[in-house]
């Protein structure tokens, strides 16, 4: 496997399977200086563990993290970060009944098929359980960036969407409800359509709308590293993911030029902003907004068909504890991943900011 | 700047502006002996170059290729292929009104403000021109890998779209229309709909649909290198795109988990595939196919407000040669760009590949 | 920071300063399938810890490598290896008296320049003892390539040095004596010289052969990647490296091409090898062997003048546990970091063996 | 074939063969609003091109560089600069006897055993022709970083060697001779003994030494990506290159730490430079100096004996134009290196050097 590195000069290398010692990483070009808020890393990760809520799996891990090195005396040195979450209850038993068979849309069986074999227990290196460590390091990321704001919330829970923009949403109620919707009345749907997708043992997909403020005109390469492709990568690297649209995205299709063009005023900020805060993959200032397809959980808890490794065909039924729904523990995900995108963006910019060539 | 590079293995690095002197690029890692399909290059650049039908821009450019080098015998050597198209019929003078002024919805604003100035002539390392070398890339990548097909055609402009997935399309009637929509009466309609957009010095937008076929299981990196992922960004990274999706992508997350899933036929095919092809990131075998949005062309004819460097507002038009709507000529970008993925991750699968660790 | 990762399809990025909680690190890229000799590692850990001799630092550092992950019923799954070792025996107090100066030749001073501060209890990143986690990975990466035999030994301490090839030596000599000199005379030569400079309270350098047997012809890529500049990198990059050279090296500069030239045999092998086994970087299938110069240690126990912070002259002394030459415990070191170049490079040249683009 | 790029935040791609059409690169990261001197480019293309002296091979080759982008204005726009020489004057036919025999210690061998087969004329990519786009990059590094000065010198042909520091010569002497070797009356001893070898259809090899002043504090960074890491590896990939040492080198093996390290004044300075102005893998400030070794070239005029494809024995001798000694003409090349390394340091440097976190 390759593939576990993240990042230019802001790079994270993560390691971890489900059921294993521990979920952890490195992370590489963190700038000296920054007095780091522990709990701020420690509160990401709440937000994304297991257990929080009724809507989630019930599994209980405690998910604290430890920072091996790169800080001295509260701050960052500048070396990178090492850093680790012991795994502490996990029970593989729940697994053995796969060991020998794959689930539906799961990455069992191409695993088996590219390694030769696989660590099943909980998914192993397939687990959501690795997003853990890009929490932790996207809560770093955050801090490198602090006058960059990131938030991410819930839009859309199965058929139940909601209808505002981020402009007419008070994102301070994100946090309010288990599902993670700034609306509450949408949140009290979304639930109850969680709960009762539960209740048949079924699972349900969502989106997740990230808005991005506080951007200085310049972040992101032209060509191949336009920044919304980084940002797509991104999400698109998080389990589940299905697709990714920015600014006016796939319904922008639909527009006539005349209309979909943001007009500048006269402080180069525009009227609107169907650019989503990016013109040929350069921040232009604006806020930046996108959207993250999640597909339903794959793990089902009512019975189903499917394969063992001999091709015989098996009945089953998921066991263990699994999220009927993936988006309201996702949502930290996504804020960790802009955040790497956008902080590592602004270390290259600075690289960049002195246009003559004075050193 | 950076980000004109792409690839692991097989790596491409690009240069050029619309009215400089060439356009061109750099691709390592094409393996040795394979015997060159000229005409293959050419072919794909004519269908991405301007003036091919009365949909398009009628700028004139021959969009020649020189190989400068890694050939011999006709064969590759396994040494980098260096390329260049020499631009011809560039006409800057169209373009000197717009030196000291921003095009709406264009990269004019953030060059300037990245950059402290920039190479106005045609919009300079912004415009899509750029993309002819990525068709050259690509068209060579789709030779290292004969035996995966990746095929893309128009599937809407504006409101009109296909109601037929790729499967119920009959894909070698992609080029037998300007639109290159393989259903002659969506083509219709869409050749319609481009033309009377045109005449209002409008421009709309479009979605590629594109499908990849004969992929063996167990292409694509787990975590941050999933196949999707790297896709996606591939896709991103083209001029004018504003969101990717495949397989099931959004429309999915309205789904049940237990009507999405893709139950297992007993030789490890699916039944359905909701998965697009792709599980955990890595290739499953089963047809991949995904989806790419593209905005309105920003460069209207008719007349329109803006700012120059000044901050003044003032009023002008489009002048010189450009699309209404980008999608036909870009079916041959996504192709490449989705060629240079599927070779790179073919090399990389090839180094995992003995599975013992015997060399 | 940037720069704590090495290699290309075989990754690995370390973390860690001296006195801090852990060493340690991810490989990236392990193939599947490997059954760890997990004796191997702690063999080539214990050969590099201190207190195993008179002749090295007495601290005592168990040095136990705990592997988190990417391991699974005792072989390699294919996913990253993340891998820790604790700090249990660390004398922070002994550092202090150079929290405010900077000691001559060390890494102080630039550091406090580059990062404005800086962890100074141990060295901090700076420290030898960073190299623990490359010694780990290390033996990870030989047992990846199990048929190329790496082998490094002492050849010189300060003034006393071998006179002899390795191929008139006996490389299993090498761990029969506490300096690592496969010749037992000169090894009792450098062992008293190196006690008497200790009594001293000084240093000494020395310099450290290596040897690569087992190599298939085609490892190493021309131009910027070359074998040699790779391997040569590698070394550089150790702790304390001054030069590299490989087959002839400068001597081979006094060389007329007609003696130099290595004449082929009808089985392409060579009669002499003063190309080392690399020609045009690509290794030709003949040993690999080169030679890498490490200074003195630059901590002194004996008084010596320096500046402070606030560039006062003061006078001062070592405190701790220092070695007084560093070539007996670089040994595994060395190795270590040739088995990454090899293992890595062994990969690249799995993607390229199908000279016909079959897939 | 890989690894034809080199850099960070500045990096090159080349491309091409000796007897190809062109041989090129990308240059990509040159900051923006850099006014080029396109002269200079030449003057450095000009000190590598064969036949400017007797003592060099007599080709005439014009190596007229083309630079296709990235420029405007005459000033760099912040976009790859595309460039590429035009071979204008390659005697193929020199080359159609070793098309089936194998050149003692070249490439040609290790070449058709990974890849199958090779373009022969000339060396193909193999040559040191290669270099020439090394120079091209190198000479626009240069004006990336006008405040450090690189300077390279023969220090050494066959046994015939400076007895002087850099600092006891007058470096601009350096270009003042055929041979590149700043004390005149070395200079004329070495010329009449590379005039000798020539005569005798043989080659010999020798040392360049490279000077870097004016560096700032803080350059390179710790672990696997140190300052002379990169300098060895960069010149490690120079065709024909042996040994690298920097500061003390392989003499300091012999010094005791009393003796090696360098003291420090009040400024921060060092009253000796051993370290050779890098200490821990960062600049500190003091001149850089290392030292560059080359074997003789290979190809001879005489006679000499070797195998063909089919393993039987041949004698042969060489044709065409070939130099008896290549350090005059690598000297550009060793400093076009140095450049490459120092201006992607430095750009790295850039985007840490707000050591708070406010960007």
């Amino acid at each position: 496997m390759a593939g576990n590195s993240f990042g230019t000069l802001l790079k994270l290398s993560t390691f971890g399977e489900s059921h294993g010692m521990a979920i952890g990483g490195v992370l590489d070009g963190v700038p000296p200086g920054i007095l780091l808020d522990m709990e701020a890393i420690q509160r990401d990760l709440d937000r994304r563990k297991p257990g929080q809520s009724a809507l989630v799996t019930q599994r209980k891990e405690p998910d604290q993290v430890q920072l091996f090195s790169g800080i001295f005396e509260g701050k960052t040195t500048g070396t990178p970060i090492g850093f680790a979450i012991f795994n502490t209850n996990q029970k593989s038993q729940d697994y053995t009944h796969i060991a020998d068979s794959y689930r539906p849309s799961h990455a069992d069986y191409v695993y088996d098929q590219k390694y030769g074999f696989r660590d099943f227990r909980g998914g192993g290196r397939s687990s959501a359980r690795e997003t853990a460590a890009r929490v932790v390091a996207g809560a770093l990321a955050k801090q490198i960036i602090p006058s960059i704001q990131i938030q991410a919330y819930v839009s859309q829970v199965g058929n139940v969407c909601l209808d505002k923009s981020y402009l007419e949403l008070d994102l301070t109620q994100t946090e309010t409800n288990d599902v993670r919707c700034p609306d509450p009345k949408k949140a009290a749907e979304m639930e109850s359509l969680i709960k009762s997708i539960k209740k048949e043992g079924d699972t349900i997909g969502g989106v997740i709308d990230c808005v991005i403020q506080g951007v200085p005109v310049g972040l992101g390469e032209p060509v191949f590293d336009k920044l919304h492709a980084r940002l797509g990568s991104a999400m698109l690297s998080i389990n589940a993911v299905k697709g990714f649209e920015y600014g006016s995205g796939f319904h922008g299709v639909t527009m006539k030029g005349s209309a979909h063009n943001d007009a500048y005023q006269t402080d180069g900020s525009t009227v609107t902003n169907h650019s989503g805060g990016v013109q040929g993959g350069i921040s232009n200032g604006m806020d930046i907004y996108f959207r993250v397809a999640f597909k339903p959980v794959a793990t089902l808890i009512q019975a189903y068909t499917t394969i063992n490794k001999s091709g015989e065909v098996i009945e089953t039924h998921g066991k263990g504890r699994h999220d009927p729904c993936v988006v309201p523990r996702a949502v930290p995900i996504v804020e960790a991943m802009a955040a790497l995108v956008m902080a590592d963006f602004s270390l290259i910019r600075k690289a960049q900011l002195n246009r003559t060539h004075e050193f």
